[in-house]
């Protein structure tokens, strides 16, 4: 078996491994919360380099190098300039010596692909303008533990509201994979570009999915099961001023009690957070315990980054192993991903 | 009985549960010097925010948790803005859900006042603009530890000369809780504010112990067992030019060896530094091994900070235990509190 | 014997000391590598501050702490301003009751200096104006990992081409104490300070070594071993704009294949990095996996600082003995530093 090296794309994993990974997720999941210890990263270092700031993505990182036994070091903005101060192949190279696995947060796509190119060991993408890989292993992470009742999760529809961030990306080409109905409600000129479309048309020939990307609200919203959005700033130096996003995106793409209606579902609500309570979604659905998994969903960051971080420093087996053992017959009320072969 | 959940206020603890803390504290400092390992965080993560800058507060907190084989997370000022980029409701949920207990250094008290009420994990109180609980804490167990010869905590008269920072606040409020008497030495202008006065008033009417805010200096000197002081800057946004300061305070409020002499007593000198030497203390009495113990107390902030985390992370009994059984008889010589009903 | 307490400068050990480091280093290198947990640091706490950026100073002592158990605190620069708010007599006194020992690079030489004859713990300096004492103990390690075939390190000789950086002065103090034959290849005004050459001048009268300072091409690079430059920004506040120091350095110290030749040996190139590639070296040189050892180079920095702390924190016999007993026979393969005695 070809063994991926890096996850710098969505795409780097088949279904398979993304399945597997969310099994491996949350067996350490249910380890941890038993209250068991897992060593297995013990004298390990990740290097972490974030080109700009970030929570939710630095904390659960952390959280879970040491959790497992091992360190997290963390290079601020500003610390570190990738391909400033000198070749981004001599940064990767030197780092490579000096740590055992390596994640960034970069400005732009190519510098996490050259980073990953030229190092020797593992990298993981913690964002870039092009995508999210860490937030979809969490997300589908999330819906895998919240399906509807008698559904899979190749039986889903999954709306994303609103701007097409690298989030959306992500989770459009995360879910097309995995075989379920993808659609994206948002206006034109903030839909999703053509060659991501083509991923997830691609996609879908393989996994029986579906990829719609519309502004007709019922369309969009009729039977979905999880309604997911993120900001309405935009990217990075192209950055709306609120005024302008109001305009755009308001009243019609905010997530709330009347677009939860619409669904005619038990619709499930999801965000990438950090949220602006009152543009892109209200306090009601934030705050509504029945619907909003949001927070749920920071958690499974790290549910996430525990799988990544076991799987590349090659310790897969060895933590199965002890996890299994240890939670013994405590295992079988686990989540489990549920194989189309099943 | 009740579990405190934070440590946001100097009240938040009774005096017999302060008095536990202190001891607590200086088990496992005589347990760390002794050479023993106390792995009884492992794997727990401590989330540090810090709206300021720190040294202090911030290197003890890190090797405390550490040291009793933990991780902390350090999120430095600019890097985490509470309330800026999302609610604090939000940063509270999602760092409960990443972490296993929180510190914040916060420039307005009710952002840590917020933070503890959403967080679903123990916050504490890394020092705000209206007291500095953890301070606090290190400061008493300096105090038991260097109590005058024949004396109890609550036979001290305990003066705290120059500006009612919140540090003096934090001061007054413990030890009045615990039955000393308390002494501001400061000019009009710059003494505690009424209503912490009456805070402290209350406290006296339970614990036996007296306030007095004075810029009397026969009346607040005479007799004092521990000199207190801050720096003369002020707080945040209002911080005083020197000049300006400098004539509002000196010579009178500096602690020198002419203070020290006005007491009459064998007085022993406190700062919760940094220091502006030359200003509100001299070299003379800063750099004296009899008078200042401004570095074992600075070392205190330590043994208050093990304590506070072995205690909110529900490490107490076990703690108690391995720190008993690994000291045996060495025990015996531990600077131990007296209780009243001792 | 004497224990050396800090390291602060190149010239703070002793021949025999640098090479017991080395050896030491090297054990810990193949520990490391061969799968072999050590935790011979646990629970020990490095306080490192940085007045300045850092990528490989920083990243590897980190590493270093944390592979052997302890931990270390990153003070990064604007955090901690040594001698600013507070006499670096406070800063280090205070330190030294936090943590286990302390790193600093810093901005002028007297502020480590001066951490050290206050700190009560170990000070190793991190990189000043001055010198770089963990750069040269790496340097000479890389050195002694790729002697010639049939050469002792007292019979290599040395250059060092470019402006006389704190790299520099610590590469020509470190290897003439050590007996080698030492070149700085570099135009006027940019060569070594008299007292520095002095101070290699007296080196080599106990190690046999040679010093020579020069422009001369021919006599500097006819015979090297080893050739290592540095950036010609020059240092801090006084670095020199692009077109200035081309003009100063550019063709005739850069580091190219036709200066490789001009050795008439089998020289292996060395840089401290980072490297501006263009400038004082080129791609040729720097990916030349054969001449080039500069990521070996940057690795045993992490040879050096596991050394190091191992020492300074009273941990060798123990560490030697813990290593000797895992590698086995597998330790017969390991360099060796050949003494003169040997």
């Amino acid at each position: 078996m070809v063994r991926v090296k890096n996850y710098v794309y969505v795409q780097d994993f088949t279904k398979e491994e993304m399945q597997d990974l969310v099994d491996l997720g949350l067996l350490i999941k249910a380890h941890v919360k038993a209250g068991y210890h897992l060593n297995v990263l013990n004298q390990l270092t990740l290097g972490m380099i974030f080109e700009q700031k970030s929570t939710r993505t630095r904390v659960s990182f952390e959280t879970a190098m040491t959790q497992l036994g091992g360190h997290a070091q963390y290079l601020a903005p500003g610390q570190i300039q990738l391909g400033a101060h000198e070749s981004l192949k001599d940064t990767a190279r030197v780092l490579s010596r000096l740590t055992d696995i390596l994640m960034a947060r970069v400005i732009k796509h190519e510098s996490i692909a050259e980073l990953a190119e030229y190092a020797s060991v593992p990298v993981i993408n913690g964002m870039s303008d092009y995508n999210h890989p860490t937030q979809a292993l969490g997300d589908i992470t999330t819906i895998y533990e919240h399906l509807p009742k008698g559904k899979n999760f190749e039986d889903c529809k999954i709306v994303f509201a609103g701007d097409a961030t690298q989030v959306c990306t992500s989770l459009a080409i995360v879910t097309t994979k995995l075989g379920a109905h993808f659609v994206q409600f948002g206006p034109k000129g903030f839909q999703m570009k053509e060659d991501v479309q083509e991923i997830c048309r691609e996609n879908c020939k393989k996994s029986g999915g579906t990829i719609l990307v519309t502004d007709n609200e019922e369309e969009a919203l009729k039977g979905a099961d999880f309604i997911y959005t993120d900001v309405w700033y935009g990217l990075y130096e192209s950055e709306l001023p609120e005024e302008e996003r109001m305009k755009i995106f308001y009243p019609k793409y905010q997530v709330n009690m009347d677009m939860i209606k619409k669904t005619g579902n038990d619709c499930k609500f999801l965000h990438c957070l950090p949220a602006t309570r009152g543009e892109e979604v209200t306090d009601e659905i934030m705050d509504n315990e029945h619907i909003s998994l949001v927070y749920d969903e920071a958690e499974n960051r790290l549910t996430a980054m525990r799988a990544l971080l076991v799987y590349f420093l090659d310790k897969k087996d060895e933590t199965i192993k002890i996890c299994k053992k240890n939670l013994g017959s405590k295992r079988s009320k686990l989540c489990q991903v549920k194989r189309s072969s099943n």
